[in-house]
C-alpha cells in the first residue's frame, strides 16, 4: 500500500479508482522536459505540457500576492485562461520582481513554447517558480524550452513532475482512471505557502467532459489547496491549471478532482520545508463560518503549536492560547486536554488530529498544518538570495 | 558601555537622564522574592512588589486574548487598577486553563500577599506566567509569597527581576533619575509573544506625579509593546502595571517613560525565544496607518523573512512576497534591493534596518522583531506541558 496516491486518512476517493503510472498523462496529452542550467548539478528545470486533443476548454487560477511575478502578470493580462492549450514551466528562478526585462522574457518563454507546438502564444501558459528579484537567464531558458520540445511524449508526466519541483523532496503525480475518464496531475509545492485561492504549482489533465472547468477547479481548490499552510506565506508565483478534452465522452466522477487536489494539497504539506508530520486543525461550533476559519488557521500557522507538533508535545494550551488570540476582546470557554490526542501523538504517526470545539454557533473550518522544525531554519537560513 | 541600559540605536532617552543600580527601586517602593519550586532548582519563583508611599495612583494593562489566565480574569474582575499597592508575581505557573480553581487560586495569592502587607485585597494585583494547564500548587505559592514578603527591601528590584523571568536569558530592568524623578522598571519576556495593547509582564515604579497614568502607559505601551513581536503570539497572560507616587512632586520629563518600555521591548525582542538579531521593519508611503501596520506586521512575522535574517541573508525579495500578501488583490511596485542593507547586515550587527517605501500615500509603521532560529525550535518544541 505504500504506493497508493490516496495515502492520507483524511482522503476519500470515489469507489472504483484504479490507479495508473504516473508517467503515463491523460490521452491528449504528451509532455516533456530538459535541462538549462537554472537548478545545477544536471537536473531537469523546464517544462513543457501540451494538448493535442481537437478541442481543450481549461481553468487558470493564479496568485493574488500584489507582488505577483512576471509569469503571473503575463498569464493574466495575455493568456486566454480558458482556452490554454499548452504550459511552459520552470523551476530555480521564480523570475519575480524583475521588472519589465522579467515580463518580457515570461511571455518570450510563451512566444518560443508556442512556436515549437505550432501554437498562438496567448494559447500558452507560463509558470515560474525559484529565487525571487534574479534576472531570468532567457538566452539559456529558450533553447531549453526546444530541447522540452523534443523530448514531448504521452509518457512525459513523470519527466514533467520532476522538472518543476524546487525543494521538494520528492514529486507529487498520480494517473488515474475511473468512470470511464483518465485524470493526470503534477505539482510542486514545499515552501512560501499559504494558498488563498492557489498555491504552488499544479497542472491537471483530463480527457473528461468538464461543462464548467473554472467551477469544477475552484470548488476542488477551495477544499485542498485553500485549506493547507507550510508557513502562512501566499507566494508570488502560485498556479493552477486544469485541461480538459472531453473526448473520453463522460463526465468526471463526482470527488475525483477534490480527491486528487486534496491528495497532492496535503503531500505539499507532507513535504513541507522540514517537515515531518502533517497535523489537521478542526474547529467546530464557531459563531460563523469566518470566524471557524480564522481560528483553525490561527491554530495552524501558531509556530507554538507546530513546534509542539514537532516535539510530539500534546500541548493544548498553546491551542487555547492561538484560539484566544484569533479571539482577542472576547470571552473563551477552556478547552481542555482532549483537544489533541496524547496517545496518538505519542506512536508518532504521519497525520495528527487537533480538534477544537467552541462553544459559539454551529460553524466548521479545518486546516491542514505541517509542523516545525530545524530543518525549516536550514532550508531557509541558508537558502540564499 | 555595555552597561548602559538604552543600548538600542532606535532608542532616545531625554537628555541628562542618569541611571542607578537597578536593584533600588523608585523611592517609596519595596520588593521581595522566594523560592517556592515553581522552576526547580532553587530558583526564586514568587516576586511581591509594594507601594508605602502615602498615595499610589496606577494604571493595570491585561492581555484581550479570549484564553486570558486566571490571574487575568481576577486583575479584571477583582483588582482597583487604578489603585494598585501591591503586585504579587509568579513564575512557572500561568495558571491558565485551571478553571474555577485557578480563579480561586489566583484570588488566593491577591489575599495573602495582602494579609503581609496589609492591603485589602482588591489593591493587589496579581501576575502569573509560565506553562498554561497545569493546577497551581498553591500550598507552595502561599508560603512562599510569605517568605518574599519578609524579604521586601528598597534594594529589592535585582530579586524581582530575577523571580519574575521564565525562559528569558537575562533579566530587563533598570532604575533611572531624570528631571528630579526616579522611575524603576523590570520586565520579562522572551516567547509567546505580540501584544495587542499589553505584552509580557513589566512593571514601572516612580516617584513622579503622573496626572493620568492610563493615558500615559497606554501611550508609551503603544510606541514600545505594541511595536514587538518575536513569534506573533499573543500571551494569554500579558500584564503592564504602572504606578506613580507623587512624592517627588514633578512630572515625569516627556520621553522618559516612553524611552524606558521601548528600551525594554527591545530588549525582550533580543531575548526572544533563541534569537540573536533584532529587525526593525519600517514601511513608509502606505495609504492608510492600518495599511502600513499590516504591512509592517507581515514582514516582520514572515518566517521567510524571520530566517533570511537568522541567516544574514538580504533576500528582500521575501520582503516583497510578505508585503505582496498583506496587500493581496492589489498590485504593488517592485521594491528593489535597497530594503535590506546588505553591507550593514553582512557586519553582523545586533540591529538590522528593513526599510520598504510603498508609493500609495503617507502613512508609515513600524514593527521590531526577533529572527528565527535553531534556538526557537529547540526551546519550543522541547518545552514540556
Amino acid at each position: 500500500m505504500s504506493d497508493a496516491f490516496f495515502k492520507s486518512r483524511w482522503v476519500q476517493p470515489p469507489d472504483g479508482v484504479e490507479q495508473l503510472d504516473p508517467s503515463g498523462l491523460a490521452p491528449g496529452f504528451r509532455a516533456g522536459a530538459a535541462h538549462c542550467g537554472l537548478k545545477g548539478g544536471g537536473k531537469t528545470d523546464i517544462g513543457l505540457l501540451v494538448c493535442d486533443a481537437p478541442a481543450v476548454s481549461s481553468s487558470l487560477l493564479l496568485t493574488r500576492n500584489a507582488s505577483a511575478a512576471a509569469p503571473i502578470r503575463v498569464c493574466r493580462q495575455r493568456v486566454d485562461g480558458a482556452g490554454v492549450r499548452a504550459a511552459v514551466v520552470n523551476a530555480g528562478n521564480a523570475n519575480a520582481e524583475t521588472g519589465e526585462q522579467g515580463m518580457a522574457d515570461a511571455w518570450a518563454m510563451c512566444e518560443r513554447a508556442g512556436a515549437e507546438t505550432g501554437l498562438e502564444p496567448s494559447l500558452v501558459a507560463v509558470a515560474e517558480t525559484g529565487v525571487i528579484g534574479v534576472p531570468l537567464p532567457i538566452e539559456a531558458v529558450l533553447p531549453g524550452i526546444g530541447e522540452a520540445a523534443a523530448s514531448l511524449s504521452a509518457d512525459g508526466g513523470g519527466a514533467f513532475s520532476e522538472a518543476i519541483v524546487t525543494t521538494d523532496r520528492w514529486p507529487k503525480r498520480c494517473t488515474v482512471k475511473a468512470g470511464g475518464v483518465t485524470l493526470s496531475a503534477q505539482a510542486k509545492g514545499a515552501g512560501m505557502m499559504q494558498p488563498d485561492f492557489a498555491t504552488m504549482l499544479c497542472f491537471v489533465q483530463t480527457d473528461a467532459v468538464v461543462e464548467d472547468p473554472d467551477a469544477a477547479l475552484r470548488a476542488a481548490v477551495a477544499s485542498s489547496f485553500e485549506r493547507v499552510t507550510v508557513d502562512g506565506q501566499m507566494s508570488t508565483n502560485d498556479t493552477v491549471l486544469l485541461q480538459a478534452t472531453g473526448e473520453a465522452g463522460a463526465p468526471l466522477p463526482p470527488g475525483l478532482l477534490d480527491a486528487v487536489l486534496l491528495q497532492l494539497a496535503i503531500e505539499i504539506v507532507a513535504d513541507g520545508e522540514g517537515a515531518v508530520r502533517v497535523g489537521r486543525a478542526q474547529v467546530d461550533g464557531a459563531a460563523s463560518a469566518a470566524e471557524a476559519e480564522r481560528v483553525a488557521r490561527a491554530i495552524a500557522n501558531s509556530p507554538l503549536v507546530k513546534t509542539a507538533l514537532f516535539g510530539r508535545d500534546p500541548n493544548w494550551g498553546r491551542i487555547a492560547q492561538a484560539a484566544g488570540q484569533a479571539l482577542a476582546g472576547e470571552d473563551l470557554e477552556e478547552i481542555g486536554s482532549d483537544s489533541i490526542d496524547a496517545a496518538e501523538l505519542a506512536e508518532d504517526l504521519a497525520e495528527a488530529e487537533i480538534g477544537l470545539r467552541l462553544d459559539r454557533g454551529e460553524h466548521a473550518a479545518h486546516v491542514y498544518f505541517s509542523d516545525l522544525g530545524y530543518e525549516y531554519i536550514r532550508i531557509n537560513a541558508e537558502y540564499t538570495t
